[in-house]
């Protein structure tokens, strides 16, 4: 893979130019993309900004978010086949500032939800490299690019990290905003990063987000780690199983106190309603696709539409009381321990394309707004990578990257 | 004007056809709008739908809002001349399965900011009609339509209805969603609605987002009502303390219990902080329009945008954080009493077209969520009308609606 970090290292130091090292992405884009099929449409002329933390850092973009410079078919060209956005959305735009090249637009399930793309798993082509981030996690994770962006609504960044052994940020809610990102569900659409190593994504969201606070110091002293293994969302299979085990024995091996935390029963329930909030939302923010284009809607998300249709204003009132409830419960945890420790997904890459995974383990902390980071702890059978993801406060992205740090340089001392 | 909810009487006993009803919006249009200029565009084709509770009301949307058969120019042609989204808003999509019929787009200060558009105040032609949703609020006042949309991140639905004469209600925050409605701050940016009077916008809003909590029942019985004056915003106009007076004793007199209630320290600085949040969120979401063209850019706003370039994530992270302790005791407020009174802006509509008005009465509210309702109240020198906010606790819309009205009755017994 491409470490952003070395890459800003070397062109710092002037040991690369900021253009050599966007060459170093379109060569690699040449070598895979071919047998990967990370991007929906890429460029071949772009250059390097001449200034700024990320020039000389490709990013590709996942292909529901809006760019002035490539067309955004949402995954769906079925409906949005050709569709020139007049303008950049505001994540996009906070790229460019900090200096990052655009190289092109990564490849997504239609509107970000169940139906896949062709693309595969670069640690093994048989595989779903995970969705509804697809082409981001792939790129990077087969060493195309050092950056991408992705979304996540139910699992959509943590799961196709995991399955494609990358590292992922999912943010606090709205700490990168949603505006020109195409809306399924507006309390749960989380903008994220993909990129190498945990040392990555802090340079990136700090250089995006101009928050000097989330630069990587050290990582953190011995954290507090509780481990919370969300019984109610039934159990894990046995590759993320081994994958928690190592990684909190690591952990605990590298001077961090780790004990096991039970969930509180509000959280459960916050669990369950997710979906509650995630389709009354998507009703309302998919209804021009849906309603006026319903033929057009591809099938696994038109059936999930037609499945959903029911929920009341009543039952999502008490929905989003009950996630605010939970929020308050899942801050108190936050006093006995520094971070949580917990599955980034059931288990290693499904076989096949036809399902991009199950979003079982990611949808309560996406609920939640807190911030998580999948690092890459295990490689299952197939050479297909596992990881754990590492949550904290919200708010507390800076101590969500420290501690993922903590646990991913525990993991490399094995 | 034209009351929505006469309309939808008439045409359920079957005394009015639904096409009869847009062809009498049609033909006011044919006689006002050229002195108005409340549209920025409209269709003289447009029928009735068959059903829905909203069939055969023609609504008018703000033109930062996207519509498929419309362009949506943001009152920006310099930037959007003839921008055609592909898809309808959602909240667009609400008020076509409800049965309305969009009947053009209303005029806006560019993005919804400071830079006015020529339309006239219907009352008096040598007066603004306020802004933003300028187009929205003339074109109800004006008698040309029973509905507008509009939208209010400082006080751009409250204030151009109440130099309007007409009802608004700006619901509560992410009551009506703001997808696909141009942005200028997420936190803030709320969805309102503007017709005759207040059950006009109970049977609206009901319609559109199902909830029959809202429908008009009877006016509420004897509301407590604390009068708050937000001295921290500076003074009001005469014409503004009038209003206030006039609808405090109309409503004691009609049993209410009407004290004047004073704000705590933190709602004046949530107050204070109200443009921190409001600016830092713009310079992301108008990024591109900034950055890419800064020269069309129209000049209040850009000179907006320049003075608070400085904004630094930390402060932003203060304001928030105000904002939330400030909602904490908003919320405190209304265990003492059920709704607020309070001012709609400083006084009646400022002469000539150079500015929309001043905020200072709404900013706060805004920022805080709540449910506020402008009632007509007064009539100034010149015949300009002057409103008053009935403001309910958050997520109390249907409370909010209900004390309106018992407001509005009181004033119209005299």
């Amino acid at each position: 893979m491409i470490s952003l970090a070395d890459l800003q290292r070397r062109i710092s130091s002037g040991a690369l130019s900021a253009d050599a090292a966007i060459a170093q992405s379109l060569e690699a884009i040449g070598a895979h993309e071919k047998s990967i099929g990370a991007f929906v449409c890429h460029s071949e002329t772009v250059r390097a900004a001449s200034d700024g933390p990320l020039r000389g850092i490709a990013v590709g973009i996942k292909d529901i978010i809006d760019t002035s410079d490539f067309p955004t078919e949402m995954g769906c060209p079925a409906i949005y086949g050709g569709w020139q956005p007049r303008a950049d959305a505001p994540v996009v735009m906070m790229l460019k500032q900090a200096g990052a090249t655009i190289i092109g637009k990564t490849t997504t399930t239609a509107f970000a939800a169940n139906d896949p793309p062709a693309t595969v798993n670069p640690h093994n082509r048989d595989h779903t490299p995970g969705g509804s981030s697809s082409g981001s996690a792939a790129a990077v994770g087969a060493g195309m690019i050092p950056l991408a962006l992705g979304t996540q609504t139910g699992g959509s960044v943590i799961r196709p990290a995991s399955f494609c052994g990358v590292a992922a940020i999912k943010p606090s809610f709205r700490m990168l905003p949603t505006i020109g990102v195409k809306c399924f569900s507006w309390t749960l659409d989380t903008v994220g990063l993909f990129a190498a190593g945990v040392r990555d994504l802090a340079q990136g969201l700090s250089a995006i987000t101009s928050r000097p606070e989330l630069l990587p110091g050290a990582a953190m002293q011995t954290p507090r780690i509780g481990v919370v293994t969300q019984d109610f969302a039934g159990a894990p299979e046995t590759a993320s199983g081994e994958a928690l085990r190592i990684a909190a024995m690591a952990a605990e091996r590298a001077g961090a106190s780790v004990r096991t935390l039970p969930l509180p029963q509000i959280i459960a329930q916050a669990w369950r309603i997710h979906s509650v909030v995630q389709f009354f939302e998507a009703h309302q923010a998919m209804a021009w696709e849906y309603r006026a284009n319903y033929d057009a809607v591809p099938p696994l998300l038109r059936a999930r539409l037609d499945e959903t249709l029911g929920i009341t204003p009543a039952a999502y009132d008490d929905a989003r009381s009950i996630a605010h409830r939970a929020r308050g419960a899942v801050d108190e945890l936050f006093k006995e321990v520094d971070v949580l420790l917990t599955f980034s997904a059931p288990g290693a890459a499904p076989r096949g394309l036809a399902s991009t995974g199950d979003t079982r383990f990611n949808r309560l902390w996406t609920l939640m707004g807190v911030p998580c980071v999948n690092v890459p702890a295990y490689v299952a059978d197939g050479g297909l990578p596992v990881g754990v993801q590492v949550i904290a406060r919200f708010g507390n992205d800076a101590g969500a990257l420290k501690a993922a740090r903590f646990v991913e340089d525990a993991l490399a001392r094995g």
